[in-house]
């Protein structure tokens, strides 16, 4: 069973990377320094919507190129898109947006602490201060060897061709040291990219983060794999594509993913896209032999949907109406692909449906082996077909890497070789070749190096503290789970983290949801629990 | 059996209609006076590419909204694609455009007469003197006017209120009045809006043409309209709509339009619509109620693709890389549609399969009652639903009607009457209400007053003509068609009108395609022998 993360972070990368090479240097009209807080505001709020407007009429292109161009639209496609995107990123460093800041900033300190406006004033700063720090030909050079790596890439890993792209390894490496450059002084070369993905984090935060976790990790893996390994052979058989669709489609219907505002359709690589407040879309890929793929995809996707679909309506079209940090939006696509979806009380509710649509072969299946079956733990090569514990060290092994390679403790050229060593000594498997192993991801072949895989982990590690703080507010929620009945947790999230926005830094956001700052102590409750049971496991001491 | 006509004359006007407010008054680089024509032609070509890229992104979205989009989307969709289009307008009136020109047009006269090159400055100067003589404020309140008026029109059809549309329609006919004073001196007052659509007629040059070709129409309607009626019954019945699908994909697919640089969806009113020379889409409607519905609008939309599919690879991305004119790209649109799609010769081929598809009821009808059915000629009062012969006079009787309007000798008050009162004269058919009267049409309530009706009527007399020219070239292209074979036809096609997209002017293009100007000579002649023989009309006198 392959589980595909979302394609959002890396095309947050991507679009970044895209960005334009010329900064506009006109200024429309002058601040008016008599006017009133409101009426500059306002001004600031058109110019950050029309930014919006041209990410998101790109998000359209982008997602009609991965459902239904036809093959013959593809090279004008890229023009244009890289067009609109060059655009947005003129007009996000145009200085009029920093003289309105100056202007509106020493007024705002009379809204509330908890205004609305005065956030967006925060975050509008915190975006063109990061913006115009770097320049436009970075940005230019960064997009052109991203794009050729890209293409590169998609040659090279079929092909098992790791000297291929070295020299845009290479390269890329330098830019993202580059990059950083831009917003030296630093604690670690990394942080100016972590920042970009999870604002607030960094480098030194999410180590001792994955320390602790991978501590108490790497026993659980060992203990677990010590067990009897479970069978998973029901879940591949022969699954018709349209029942397939109907039953996930119901699925995340159920669980609150609105298609008033959205819809699915399939793609090579499933993704969740955003083009406004009313029209956030998820995809799917559908394997007929592979009952998971599909399903499980379908609601992860459907959790970054919902989240974005939650933001309160007043924040809409600002530059706070969404999601706020990789990591916090890969908690949700966790939550209720994994801690629900991959529950036990959920399926006490779908089982019966599941085996409706697909009498064969689960009419035969019990629910417990299904259970165990969509649950099942190895050691793996692939980071998108790992199981949800030994996921972790994928990403943890990825995030050294990557700050190995920037401080220039190894070499591009070491890369496979080193990546054969730590995965063999993390998860106990070594890959044959570079395609499963240090080509298998495209990260860093269209986006830069560092700050774009810690945000799984983080997403992980929240998906059960939030969870457990849904919980404890409402003990009811693991029976309506049961009962199919959904609403009290999605209430929940909407009302403490959807709504939000990015309203709030992750960290403030992760403490007013949960009452603390974030920790793994629920996660390693969560999986302790869940695979104890499953493979019966010793009961930890006290 | 009901016919609709492109969404392309419209959605050219909505475009124009909601360019934007501001000219951009800032120039980015000065023309360098010494430089070679070679580097001012293509700094042109890419300030003109990006406009078109702009406009293209635009298509994208309205493709999505009329086929995809959630309900959800709406309101943010309209805001971006209004933006885009303002965008778009802002870069063509760039007077960095206009310098470029000066600096290009006196080093150009070195080209050869047919370069590409030599017309694109044409036509660039062309449309750039034309953008840039309206002010921006009218764009600006034409296309607010219109949104408006286009709302309106949407509530007031269907509860047959011209009331509620009649302060728009007033205050449309005065914008158009407007936009025609910028071009002053003219003739006619309408001929600014008319060069807009088909570029190089006038009102006179229009009216000789329909005086002449009504002269022959009145009387073969009435001719036409004394026989008995054809039974076209056998349209009606059940016809599943996959199978519909089916069928007309793989009709258009026969005749040349190419899906690896296309493809075909389902939208309330078909239109075609281009993103890029490898991408031109249509989509069509079905009606399981009526089988010819979906088939001749796919034909038809089909048509106006492979004219721009056709359009030379060289000019692709330039601004003479499309169709040169409403009345030539409705020739290609009409002429697949009726000239071909509703012959005799056509459904020698067809027949055979259609029934294979719909065996009920096609297996019980003789393929002479199903080629009367599709042929059925009946005074209406609906232009869309109008058969090929009586079609004209709807297209006159608003042309004339649009006239005046514009010179005052009609109230928009007195547009109801009339419309009775003409279409009672011309067509021997009065309308109960207004629904099915005057508000029959979104043109006058999304678009301008003037120059949007007489393409269809020019492109059925072009699509005779053409068709001529191609049998009279090889005259095996009738023979070919009853076997099913369609490239001799499409090739000339191509040969002679599409790769040329607007290298010449319409006429320049007639005259060179078929060895004369435009005549309704070949029209009449296709129409006199097709409904001569159907309705067993006497034969002409010499």
């Amino acid at each position: 069973m392959r589980k595909k993360e979302s394609d959002k972070t890396r095309r947050a990368t991507a679009a970044r990377a895209k960005a334009a090479p010329k900064a506009a240097t006109k200024v429309r009209k002058k601040p008016q320094p008599g006017r009133s807080v409101e009426a500059g505001l306002a001004e600031l709020k058109a110019r950050l919507r029309e930014v919006g407007d041209l990410e998101f009429a790109g998000a359209v292109l982008g997602w009609d190129q991965a459902t239904y161009m036809p093959r013959g639209g593809a090279a004008a496609r890229g023009r244009q898109a890289a067009m609109l995107s060059r655009m947005a990123h003129e007009k996000s460093v145009d200085p009029a947006i920093g003289k309105l800041l100056d202007e509106i900033e020493p007024r705002a300190e009379a809204l509330a602490d908890d205004a609305d406006d005065r956030s967006l004033i925060r975050f509008a700063r915190r975006d063109f201060e990061k913006a115009i720090k770097v320049p436009p030909d970075h940005v230019e050079r960064a997009a052109t060897l991203r794009a050729a790596a890209f293409d590169a890439w998609t040659r090279a890993r079929p092909a098992n061709d790791f000297a291929a792209v070295r020299p845009f390894l290479e390269h890329n490496v330098e830019l993202s040291r580059e990059y950083a450059g831009y917003f030296a002084p630093f604690r670690h070369i990394a942080d100016p990219m972590i920042d970009d993905f999870d604002p607030g984090m960094t480098t030194e935060s999410i180590r001792n983060l994955f320390d602790a976790l991978r501590r108490e990790l790497v026993p659980l893996v060992r203990a677990i794999c010590d067990q009897p390994g479970a069978d998973d052979r029901c879940l591949n058989g022969t699954f018709p594509e349209p029942a397939q669709i109907a039953f996930a489609v119901a699925v995340v219907g159920r669980l609150g993913y609105d298609f008033g505002r959205g819809r699915i359709d399939k793609t090579h690589h499933p993704f969740c896209t955003k083009f406004s407040a009313g029209d956030v879309r998820i995809t799917t890929r559908i394997n007929e032999h592979d009952i998971g793929q599909a399903l499980f995809s379908t609601i992860h996707e459907a959790g970054h949907a919902m989240y974005e679909q939650g933001v309160a309506e007043a924040l809409a079209d600002t530059p706070i109406g969404r999601g706020v940090s990789a990591g916090v939006h890969e908690s949700q696509s966790r939550l209720w692909e994994n801690v629900v979806g991959r529950s036990g009380s959920f399926w006490e509710h779908f089982y019966p449906a599941l085996r409706k649509s697909f009498p064969n072969p689960f009419g035969a299946v019990p629910i417990e082996a299904f259970y165990r079956a969509i649950n099942k733990v190895e050691r793996s090569l692939i980071r998108t077909d790992a199981d949800e514990v030994t996921y972790n060290l994928h990403v943890m092994m990825r995030f050294d890497l990557e700050q190995d390679l920037l401080e220039g403790r190894l070499a591009v050229k070491d890369l496979p070789e080193a990546w054969r060593a730590r995965i063999a000594a993390d998860l106990g498997v070594a890959p044959d070749d570079d395609r499963d192993g240090c080509l298998q991801d495209v990260h860093w072949f269209s986006g830069g190096i560092g700050g774009s895989f810690q945000g799984y982990t983080i997403g992980n590690i929240l998906s059960a503290q939030f969870f457990a703080a849904a919980v404890k507010a409402h003990p009811g929620i693991p029976r309506e789970i049961a009962a199919g009945e959904f609403g009290t947790l999605h209430g929940w999230l909407v009302a403490n983290l959807h709504r939000h926005g990015r309203k709030f830094l992750p960290d403030e956001l992760v403490a007013r949801a949960t009452g603390g700052p974030m920790t793994i102590a629920p996660y390693l409750a969560y999986l302790r629990g869940k695979y104890g049971e499953l493979y019966r496991l010793p009961a930890e001491g006290p």
